[in-house]
């Protein structure tokens, strides 16, 4: 049987301001938390209904202390998660103190994305393509926003992620790397050459693109081609086309 | 002033079983909305605020008997519409009777995609990327929900849809055609050589992918590379991929 008060911890947990007081975040769903337990994060608890726990044996017997259970009526009344169907975890958040780009690496830059379905999803398309740091302008929607762990499906756990005043973070890091940003009117992604030296890849707001302060740092505007009459992509879209096209071109360098 | 029934008939709209009764669909947003009146549909009314119309004066007295005077309350009062800012029209749904790739062309095939955000953003990838003609099984989303419509974000207009069975389709229509699928196991999508006959290009369903029935059908096993450790990819996300991939291809053959 839940306690009001972890019932009140959980729902307050859907607030930001909560959030950070509380340094602890929701996962829920099936398969988010069990890459939760299979992560570096610390779990504080897992409500798991008893067949969740049976279908889990193994998992649950290894975390026995970290489980309670509860019935799938008590999760349900939980709050609004869409995606919650037998599970539902409380993780501490982390904060990275410093991330840049290293040894040939290519490190994404969000400036402004506010959709929280979008970040997610950015995430998820980052661990598909290998890249592990994600720089967020400090306007960039909260990575611990239960809609944006949702979203990740479980690549929260490998993709790390650093907000910071972009302007200031690529006048001191990005000096004399490559800095390329989605733009309408750039080069051709196609033609352009991805430096074997890694960089940043910027991707910016989905209304307003990527805000004129970062746009300074930009060295290379790639544009992604239209072949039909839509007028935009997606930023989340735009992200996985670009990381394609960058990764067919290293595999291909690698081979060569 | 909005009239009840009017205000009884939108909402009915936000119904499947009443759309198709009323063949009608509800379009809401500043861009869809001008992109509609700019497109084939016959356009029902359009509810407009004073503002909407001075700041589109030119195409709101080009369409003058269409369009009826309603406050921003009026508007937000008629329902979940999450896009909704200025205006909102209602429009006489199209039937397509039959369409198949003609002439070198490339044309999607959903297999099932349920989730309406899913198909409205494989809608507005089509359009980018020049694609006519879009295949839908008859359990793939209604286009006419109001949430395809505003993901598709004015697409919707200049893509067509047509709901089939799909077994069925692909027996009568892709005998000697290519027809490639999203699968994991299959060739790299970066070694895969699209046909210049054009021919169909199958995604399947958010959990489950291709079915069985439709599987059969698939000459062409495509798999998305891989770099990093999340799972999958979702599904706007890898038919924009593989839709870049292909286009690109083709613009180098062209070249050639």
């Amino acid at each position: 049987m839940l306690s009001k008060n972890r019932i009140k911890y959980i729902n307050s947990l859907k607030i930001k301001k909560y959030r950070q007081l509380s340094q602890a975040f929701i996962v829920e769903g099936t398969k988010s938390v069990l890459e939760l337990l299979d992560s570096d994060f610390t779990v504080e608890f897992v409500l798991a209904t008893t067949e969740f726990q049976q279908k889990y044996s193994t998992i649950s017997s290894q975390h026995k202390t970290l489980f309670e259970t509860v019935t799938l009526q008590e999760l349900q009344g939980l709050g609004s998660f869409q995606t919650n169907d037998s599970c539902l975890a409380v993780a501490k958040t982390k904060q990275n103190d410093f991330l840049c780009a290293e040894n040939n690496e290519y490190v994404l830059v969000l400036d402004d994305v506010s959709d929280p379905g979008n970040l997610g999803t950015i995430i998820r398309i980052a661990d598909w393509y290998g890249i592990k740091k994600i720089i967020c302008s400090e306007t960039t929607t909260d990575l611990y926003n239960p809609k944006v762990i949702a979203a990740s499906k479980g690549s929260f756990t490998r993709v790390d992620l650093f907000y910071t005043c972009l302007p200031v973070y690529l006048a001191e890091n990005a000096k004399s790397a490559m800095v390329g940003g989605a733009f309408l009117g750039g080069e051709s992604l196609y033609d352009f050459s991805f430096s074997s030296k890694g960089g940043y890849i910027v991707m910016g707001n989905e209304s307003n693109g990527v805000g004129a302060e970062v746009e300074a740092f930009v060295t290379h505007r790639i544009t992604i081609p239209r072949f039909g009459e839509a007028e935009s992509l997606n930023v989340g879209i735009a992200t996985a086309v670009i990381l394609d096209n960058m990764r067919r071109q290293m595999g291909a360098e690698l081979k060569a």
